[in-house]
């Protein structure tokens, strides 16, 4: 092997950047030319490449977004358009591809490999952390610091006002992003895709807390697969409430994929593009590398997928407890 | 004069602490004492009230929010209501009153001082920079640096997707929050109440950046005085495209509002929290403390109500010039 | 068990707050009473103490530092201090005492226990991550976190004028700070106190990388045992070198210690703070509980003190393979 | 005019490169060519230099350091230096220079104004903030706020602990820094080159404060024209003392120049820029731009290097008043 592609694609995510560097390093170390793909499979299938050095990949650690930028590809999501990829990636001599993204990134590698048997290795980068074989996902741990500074600001606010405050972060089908934020900044209540509080339920509480002379209260809502979840429930429960409550709706939104990747994500970018870059060299294919318990693992690509990652519980019984 | 009141009315804004700690450590150091109202107008007429002392501020300066609180008082827009506050004052031997607040703050005070002749004296305190009489007031410069900051972390994201973003900021009827951190953070277009550009006038402006090559744009709305501006504004902008642009909007809300203050805003709020109380020392009453041109000025309470501070235009000739 | 005792030891952590208001919470929950001691061994000593309501606790997860403050106890180093401190718990009736802190925080907590059979429990509070028995201690995080944003502030003035940075972290007989601040921040060269570069290596890599045209570099170095460790070295390589070079050094000193915790240092104190509490419950003590593979453990103090916790080799790896 | 020349020199700060983009952008809106110097005088001397376009200053306002790099310069220090330096302008085709520095940038510029008449104009670029003829310079906000949220931290630290805390901030001859970090920290004293107090003064408010009850103490220091004030004066404390406290010393040192600079700063940047451009434009020369009362002004560069900017004393004053 002398040559390898890589690629984002999906969202962006903080450490993203760090994972482009290690694989281009590493394989600058193990001998091998690294050609970076614009804009995910919409760029490999037009073959928007070009060349990767050392100096590319200076300075970029701290930086978030994606240098390789990233889009939606409805031609890859074709028989078609995977074939042409392929032969792009042939025709720039390629032996493998490393694809740093989500579900719908290795949905489409899978595809590919399974089609072309081309080697092809995913890396999990995501805000969600919602891929099983891998205890976080790149860009979480930020994603998660930057929904607690927003929390952090907003009790300031709830606390000056005594209101009721609905904090919608990311998370479409996981609650990740709001069970460890909501955790973290002291939320009252939080709201998962995977355990959904009944509105006579979260009234019930507020209706406690207001007793027990609680002036303020947080919730912590995850988007879900609708739109304007925490609004919604807000309207809910200003309909069934019997007593004075200031409510007020906030959507954190974009915000949280954005910014310098905190520590974590360097040092998970960093370990697992290098551990996807190493992985090719050893042949390992068609698998996510990821780190389970501190040690890198490789997980087949379609378990990754299909393999549900669950919920903390401890955590939801955590937030029951510390909100007394 | 050996007793005076404190109060913060309307929105918090970072920086009241400060201002309600120089109030406080100015007085102990003059001789007086310090009375603290509770949740504005409101626990003004509640006669909920606590005296404070150089130990009830200590720590504060770095925090968000307001520790006296602040709600809404619709007994104080009553004359018996305000009678009411007259007495609690009256009864706790307060022979003045500082209200640290924003517009309807002001109105509030001077309507009280009208009807009682009771001295009271206002501090500008409100994250929107819409008063004359001042030329910052205290909150802003945090508020701009929060919205700067959210601004850096989506040019991440519109960035790596070659994306429109509209952000929608706080400013209901003022432009400066939107202006200033739009042009810190480097933004192609900015919205403000006070100069609306036409949709076709954007559309020309994002029509010419594609042919330019400039793959994402950042305009930025001040949310003005009708709800979701922005996600209204790129609907239109939408319908009446004819070339492909993915929009996203997003609305930073009442992240705003809170955090540590900025090092401008602990300091604009001692400086006016003293110049409150050795105004009132000298003999000042219905006038609004401000700082111009670095110096300490005392305004009529009606005449910083009344005048609209205007735009910096020369701000947003330089938004068309650095976008080039 | 109706009543516990809580107190925080040796220098403080940010997260120690969270863990705190998990142990008053938990407490709360269950049933049980907790008592505060102010300024660790030393308040015990003295006997004092006040009860903490969950009101005690509001509003502090976001804050750094120790609610209940640390200080250093030379009377808690003799068995007859120790006696007293016994006597005050009788005393109070307590009938557990949960201590925060690092290894002497321990030592103290393991002579007091073999002399008075009273049950204690440790918790893992210091930024050093030198403790084995967990995966990671309270404090850690935001420690590497405020280490990096350093870093990267210090990257933007060496790339200005191309210059070389020692920066010098904490971590007096561990490297964990130095190392993963120092990947994380795209360091070219880091001394840890478990593996010392010659300064022969590192003038050899600067040698290199001015070949190379890399036109700065930042060495990141763990304190160790003596004072001014990073100035030492600045000095023998400047003595040693025989080509250009612009050398300075910074030191960070106290600033690592304080700040917002970070979610994960949050959680971390909520789980350990809980933790603690119910492992009293279930008749535990003399251990110290810990987080490891995600999971809570209780290891015997004695050992959790004993053992040394090893470095990452496959970090410092990383080092020398990501700065090619 | 159809080409000008534009450098950074001196010591980096944040903002710099806000100025930069606006020289570059504001260049090509009014028809100009912008040639970009490398490394400061030492650069132009050498001839080392580049085009600059609209895309070189994208997504460059919101970084740390300069673009254009710095260094020093000691052939630019003599007469034949500079006379390269203008053959060299002169052989680029370039009508005027613009640059960005400080006072010693500036008496460089002064020197090579007045022998080859080459029309050149400083902007005020320290985070020192002692140039006459500006408000405030280019990336003294921001150092500002940096120090600050060091000032934060460690106050954390100084109440878990109960300790007097020095912090030697930036500001050799000047104690902008000092004066307003300190003020916005609620430090309780500040020692600046423009005023020291004696070692008897502080140690008389040391003790007040303790039997006052006040259990920590910062003091910030500015660095002064000898190296390690601080850690001096600690000496001198600890010598003189004679009640127990425990005296810590940290230097913030060079993180004081980094980061992304604030709003205020990336503002003053552009404005300054487009100011310098537009002044050049207008005929200005031998003169530095700055932003006096909110105006743009422009001062003989004589009279900037000369003037000493006074510190404000009424800060100073209310240092007193607010540590009660």
């Amino acid at each position: 092997m002398n040559r390898i592609a890589v690629l984002t694609s999906g969202g962006d995510a903080p450490g993203m950047n760090a994972c482009i560097r290690a694989v281009v390093r590493g394989g600058i170390y193990h001998g091998l030319e690294v050609i970076g793909v614009r804009r995910g499979y919409s760029g490999l299938v037009a073959g928007d490449v070009f060349s990767l050095s050392s100096h590319s990949v200076s300075n970029s650690i701290q930086r978030g977004g994606t240098m390789l930028k990233s889009a939606r590809s409805p031609e890859f999501l074709t028989a078609e358009g995977r074939k042409k990829a392929y032969e792009q990636l042939i025709e720039i001599g390629a032996q493998a591809l490393i694809v740093i993204g989500g579900n719908g990134t290795f949905q489409g590698a899978l595809h590919f490999f399974e089609e072309h048997q081309f080697p092809v290795i995913g890396v999990p980068g995501t805000i969600d952390n919602d891929l099983s074989g891998t205890d976080y996902t790149i860009g979480y741990d930020t994603a998660v610091n930057t929904a607690l500074e927003a929390i952090d600001k907003i009790r300031d606010t709830a606390d000056s006002h005594e209101r009721i405050f609905l904090i919608e972060v990311m998370g479409r089908d996981s609650g990740y992003i709001a069970l460890q934020s909501g955790l973290a900044g002291g939320a009252e209540m939080i709201m998962v895709p995977e355990i959904m509080l009944s509105t006579s339920e979260i009234i019930q509480t507020l209706k406690q807390r207001k007793t027990g002379s609680k002036s303020s209260s947080i919730i912590i809502v995850a988007e879900g697969e609708q739109k304007n979840t925490a609004a919604r429930l807000a309207d809910q429960i200003r309909h069934q409430i019997d007593f004075e409550f200031d409510i007020r709706v906030t959507t954190l939104g974009h915000i949280q994929r954005g910014g310098s990747p905190s520590a974590q994500d360097r040092l998970l970018g960093s370990r697992l593009g290098l551990g996807a870059l190493e992985g090719l060299l050893m042949g390992k294919k068609n698998v996510m590398v990821g780190l389970v318990n501190h040690q890198l693992t490789y997980t087949p690509l379609k378990e990754a997928i299909e393999q549900k990652k669950p919920i903390h519980r401890d955590l939801l019984r955590m937030i029951e407890i510390l909100r007394v």
